[in-house]
């Protein structure tokens, strides 16, 4: 991790888990780990990927808001620059060092597009766009204080969200777009972020041709208008070598695939296999708090650290114990054996990740068993 | 809210929403709003009931995590102090001026041993138990610091958590404590924390009514060895008045009936209607910040703004539009007639308020209309 510079050795207390040199037994639980082998064989991985498909990679960030992951996957891993999904997070990102970020969402409040234009004095700002109104808006503010913001027209291609439909709507707006001051048309966001999680490898396989094949004709339809899309942008953990295939798609946005959670360990790939080039590198680090029943621990690892929106965490290594139950601040563990002990920890592997590093504050990482580096999760809370 | 003084004016910027004075629509979003009318009748509302039946309220701080709440629970809603579910929850909470708090939770790390030991020197100090080394562990740190740790044992009454089976082991429990140097056997803790969110009327009751049974048991058998229960404490705001009616519990534990939340929305009276006599006051203020299709709205307050494992958030005062679909940062709302624009807010009930309130770092008290006060969650993610 020699990239990584902007590690402090934030004194343990209150809020501070572990100190660098620290073993892992001795880092205060609930905890955020991340397997630094794991993680830098992840990061490893996607920017072979990449440099195998002549794609950029622009690393999502909200995985896990933190300027000293993204300044690695920046360095180290093939990154052009970040995803961010709000602007609070891409300031804290940029303050952190970053220089070049998508904010991956529309961005409408008045105060919120004065301050993503602000912010284009200190770093490349993309944007992403699926209303006329908006336009204006983004223009007058690049206008006032002098600065581009490269806008991509957002294509909903079956995520249901965000986003005009394909063809002509984005047409219009890449039009308004490329006439307004202040503002570059640079292309397309066409991310299917329903498809990420479809655990069924046909299925998902179909949802981004279908994606792709909207794309396809709408860059066509650009195209016939004098409009080039410098950015096809889209893609995530779950799908990503579909449109890194496409010959369309040239900028990927995936987050997940540094960390992985259980969920994406149920992603299969075409024989029924969980896909595998990725492995997990975040844990919920949690210790065993009370065994008063002969089958049955509890942990201090509950609703509060960590998101359960997709499933209960995995123990990670442990098939004679299971995480059963969640309550605000218990896991339930079936234990039928009765094999674990007070203040044993385990590793958890958390059931979607991104919204389980927003409660934290900190990142320890940690190789063979030593804490290496404490990083703060620099853009934790930032939703404004 | 005159004994609320702690409340401090911060700078609106990256993280703070909001500032004193602000109109409800300039708050930034995604924001926590408290409404301070229907908080403040909440609140005198359980203090009533309180001094009707003659008990001790002490208020569940981990609701909440704030030092300005939980004051004002002292000294306006007639509690004797808190409860905390951790240390460091604790330490922040007798930080900002709390003097008597319950961490109503196994502490069993020898460095949260210590820390606990040495905030007794600030606070009176309580703990529950259910494990004999446990009780020597504390005995230890008590004595090296020069305090005193009240202990309650704590009865599993059908949580299926924490806590040894009634009678007997808590027998033995207690007489260890009593003989303990440093502690205090203070009573039990017999927290139903399955049964507050059972929606059916006659079935909650029944589970209480099996808690109180084993209770009483417990408590005789101790009398007859000479140990008394200066403190009988659980209770939730999902069944507070079967306990606070038995006659055996002293002491309710109540959090979430200064919120209040959707899931406490479907808990039922007898007659099969909502339970009314507490209001919501917890919001969470999101805006409209996509609208590209005519029936459906897209909001800015998705996974990372709360919690959904008790159900997603209820749109407050609205029957015409419906929160369907979260993902990490965004929401969907049906919009059947496209009334909803862009940059319109909505009030949010949250599924759940505890884990709600974890995300963020700061609550915007408002009245008619106004900011009043900013409050910060002293303990937000304070989970060591």
């Amino acid at each position: 991790m020699n990239a990584i510079t902007r590690s402090t050795a934030p004194v343990v207390g209150l809020t501070v888990p572990a100190a660098v040199g620290m073993s892992i037994d001795e880092i205060g639980t609930p905890a955020l780990i991340v397997d630094l082998d794991a993680f830098e064989k992840n990061v490893k991985t996607m920017k072979e990927f990449i440099e195998s498909k002549g794609l950029r990679l622009r690393a999502h960030a909200k995985t896990h808001k933190s300027a000293d992951i993204a300044l690695y996957q920046i360095a180290q891993g093939g990154a052009c620059g970040v995803c961010c999904q709000k602007v609070a997070e891409a300031e804290a990102l940029v303050d952190g060092g970053v220089t070049d970020v998508l904010v991956s969402n529309q961005v409408v409040d008045p105060k919120k597009i004065d301050r993503m234009a602000a912010m284009a004095k200190k770093a490349r700002v993309l944007c992403c766009v699926d209303d006329a109104g908006n336009i204006d808006d983004l223009s007058a503010a690049a206008t006032r204080h002098g600065v581009t913001l490269e806008c991509l027209v957002e294509v909903d291609v079956g995520a249901g969200r965000c986003g005009v439909g394909p063809g002509a709507p984005v047409v219009a707006l890449a039009k308004q777009i490329d006439a307004a001051p202040g503002l570059t048309f640079a292309g397309l966001q066409a991310y299917q972020g329903a498809a990420q999680h479809v655990h069924d490898f046909a299925e998902r396989k179909a949802q981004i041709e279908a994606a792709i094949a909207m794309v396809q004709d709408t860059v066509d339809q650009l195209k016939a208008e004098g409009l080039d899309c410098a950015i096809v942008g889209g893609a995530g953990t779950g799908t990503y070598y579909f449109e890194g295939a496409s010959g369309l798609y040239n900028e990927l946005q995936c987050g997940s695939y540094v960390f992985m959670d259980a969920d994406y360990q149920r992603v299969l790939d075409p024989s029924g296999q969980v896909i595998s080039e990725f492995e997990n590198s975040l844990f919920i680090l949690t210790s065993i708090m009370s065994h008063a029943k002969a089958d049955k621990a509890i942990c201090d690892a509950g609703l509060k650290a960590q998101s359960v929106d997709s499933g209960l965490p995995v123990i990670f290594g442990r098939d004679d114990v299971e995480y059963i139950k969640c309550s605000d601040e218990h896991g339930v563990i079936a234990d039928p054996k009765g094999v674990l002990a007070l203040n044993e920890k385990l590793k958890l592997i958390p059931g979607h990740c991104d919204p389980t590093c927003n409660v934290y504050d900190w990142y320890v990482a940690v190789r063979g068993g030593r804490v290496e580096a404490v990083w703060p999760v620099t853009a934790r809370g930032l939703a404004l």
